[in-house]
């Protein structure tokens, strides 16, 4: 039966392995994983269920992990999942979104049954699927337990790729290239918003011939004219494209929720010679930073490459220039471990992903041009070929 | 400027007043709301930043709540929002995803500077955008504050919709049809899945001639064959359909952040009996209990009503069968207060708008037939008129 993950099962167990090595270290015996993408990367999973309580659970003396979610879903995780019949529980309707008991009971009554209700216990404490709530219902429970924090912890496994993620990565990245054609190419003076938003929207699915994609964990972000002075507006379902837009496009393409970001910028006429040469100095400055990502530099050397490099432009970008990407479900792309930002001490090392981000939002308009890059054995490789520049229509 | 806001001054007014109402009537006199959804519902915020920490906050002595975020998301609050300037605050971009220090010391340090650090303060404990990391260094940073449960405060309020609220419903219900509608004409045999999800994407997105859609909290769910067994699994972007295949088809128009969702199902060939007379237990069904949702009558009468219509035909369906639905952001179009089933006692009042979801998932098939409805003063309405049966093609 196919779709039994994406990957081999070797894959998943070495997975398993790298995630337990760091449990070790740390001194955690046991781990919940509730991050949707998290509980993909180690058992296959991949349900649109994650708006309910479920999660994965990794125990160093357990040579598989356990599944449990809602009963109506344990199929999904039966046929998504190298996991076996008796690794997978589901729980029953009344525990969704309950006003008189709460999931972290049933889940503490299963840990129980493991007898794994008094070990080291790590949750993931600032993730989006781990609330305040089931926090305290399972520090109310497991009073013999000693709750700890394994925020990131599998996060920082995925940092590295495999090379089997990394052809997917690249699978993504032909989606991503499609899909920016398509925005770029539907930018005209007088089309509504709407119509390349679809359009941008059915080709993230449509994928190549080859392949098909997957739904993306941001939605396409692509404003225009004064709503590209922050960072996080999209289309404007009324509005259709005018002579002087700025359209920002931050979109990507996904396989099996593996991602390629990519941001570039359309100007619609003749942009004014200020917008102009901070495109110039934010693509000149991209280029140089590229030329220093590599093995052995540090997240925050890359930021500080970015600097220097538009230190003349006059261009000031004073958030973080980048992140680690890859395998993901809403809201987020990123992963939440390396920031290209003073103060992160990260070594760069071979398989790592990043979306180099230089995005700039001023008060009038903003600028994007991104590149997704692998670092490889002696510098790093963009996932995408598309052409660095301010786009005109 | 456009797009302050969806709807008039008054209304975010009156959806603050009775924000203020529950929050006194529990003895809160401090609300934090992280859920983009109810953001949106106090302010009008609306943009793609939930990925990080963000919050609007509710004092029962000031005249207008206030935003915080990402301080490159600031612009996108003063233009979707309600809110003066000073209402809006925006944080540098070294907290976000920190290692090393948490949004919540920056956002204690605002409290404080309002005076607002020694209040009864509740906030979203359960909600997917208030982690256990939040929640602690909350308690750490304000220990003269009173930590209150808000969970779902301003989703109840949210749960009897306003007329305004009802007209952007009933465009989403129009955007909801045209999806529906490329979906059960698309599918066929030998049609690639991932063709047909990528036109339902772009219909939800170019929506009407007249208006335009937005991103729907619930990427399109269409499984086919083996897949149907199970609740929240997708296409296969590989696959093409096939004769015999089930297809289900959980889609939803949006606009403006409200829903529209609806369930279908397509056979394609000449089903077998026992899944015809599977289909015809559950539209049955449906329709006798629509003919019983009304002012004054309970969640739970509701489901029991279900039941009672279904006793005879063998269809057995174990899960709640509906809930309250409307403004949404991902991962739900769900509103996490009402549900139709055993024990919810909520009195359906006029203004209420219920996803009635009759979903069977068997272990080799699913069936689905659904209705999006409004509590009217002496009935339900349905927002969309779709043939309710199984699609044969």
């Amino acid at each position: 039966m196919k779709n039994r993950g994406i990957f081999s099962q070797e894959e998943y167990r070495s997975r398993i392995r790298k995630t337990k090595e760091q449990m070790d270290r740390q001194g955690i015996e046991l781990l919940l994983v509730s991050d949707p993408a998290n509980m993909n990367y180690l058992t296959g999973y991949d349900g649109w269920s994650f708006y309910v309580h479920q999660g994965v659970v990794v125990s160093l003396d357990a040579d598989r992990p356990l599944w449990f979610g809602r009963q109506q879903d344990s199929n999904g995780a039966r046929l998504t999942t190298w996991l076996t019949d008796e690794d997978i529980f589901g729980y029953p309707d009344e525990y969704v979104q309950s006003r008189y008991t709460h999931t972290m009971r049933w889940a503490s009554d299963l840990l129980r049954q493991k007898g794994w209700d008094a070990k080291r216990f790590a949750v993931e404490m600032d993730g989006y699927w781990f609330s305040a709530r089931m926090y305290l219902t399972l520090a109310e429970e497991l009073s013999h337990a000693r709750l700890m924090d394994g925020t990131n912890l599998v996060n920082w496994v995925r940092a590295v790729k495999s090379p089997a993620e990394i052809a997917v990565m690249r699978e993504a990245a032909r989606i991503c290239e499609k899909v920016m054609n398509t925005a770029v190419d539907g930018i005209s003076v007088g089309t509504p918003e709407k119509e390349v938003a679809a359009r941008v929207c059915a080709a993230q699915i449509a994928g190549t011939a080859e392949f098909g994609g997957s739904s993306p964990a941001i939605f396409p972000i692509m404003p225009s004219a004064e709503r590209t002075s922050t960072a996080h507006l999209t289309f404007d379902p009324e509005r259709r494209y005018q002579q002087n837009d700025v359209v920002l496009l931050e979109l990507c393409g996904a396989r099996h929720r593996y991602h390629a970001p990519l941001s570039r910028t359309v100007y619609l006429g003749e942009p004014p010679a200020d917008f102009r040469s901070t495109a110039e100095g934010v693509v000149r400055g991209l280029k140089q930073t590229l030329r220093r990502i590599g093995p052995g530099v540090t997240a925050e050397e890359v930021e500080r490459h970015w600097r220097e490099a538009i230190a003349k432009s006059g261009v000031v970008k004073p958030s973080r220039v980048g992140y680690s990407y890859g395998l993901n479900y809403v809201p987020d792309w990123g992963e939440h471990t390396i920031s290209l930002r003073p103060g992160d001490q990260t070594v760069l090392a071979p398989g790592m992903t990043l979306h180099f981000m230089p995005g700039i939002w001023l008060d009038t308009y903003g600028f994007e041009c991104s590149e997704p890059v692998l670092v490889t054995e002696d510098g790093c490789e963009k996932f995408i070929e598309f052409p660095q520049q301010l786009f005109l229509k």
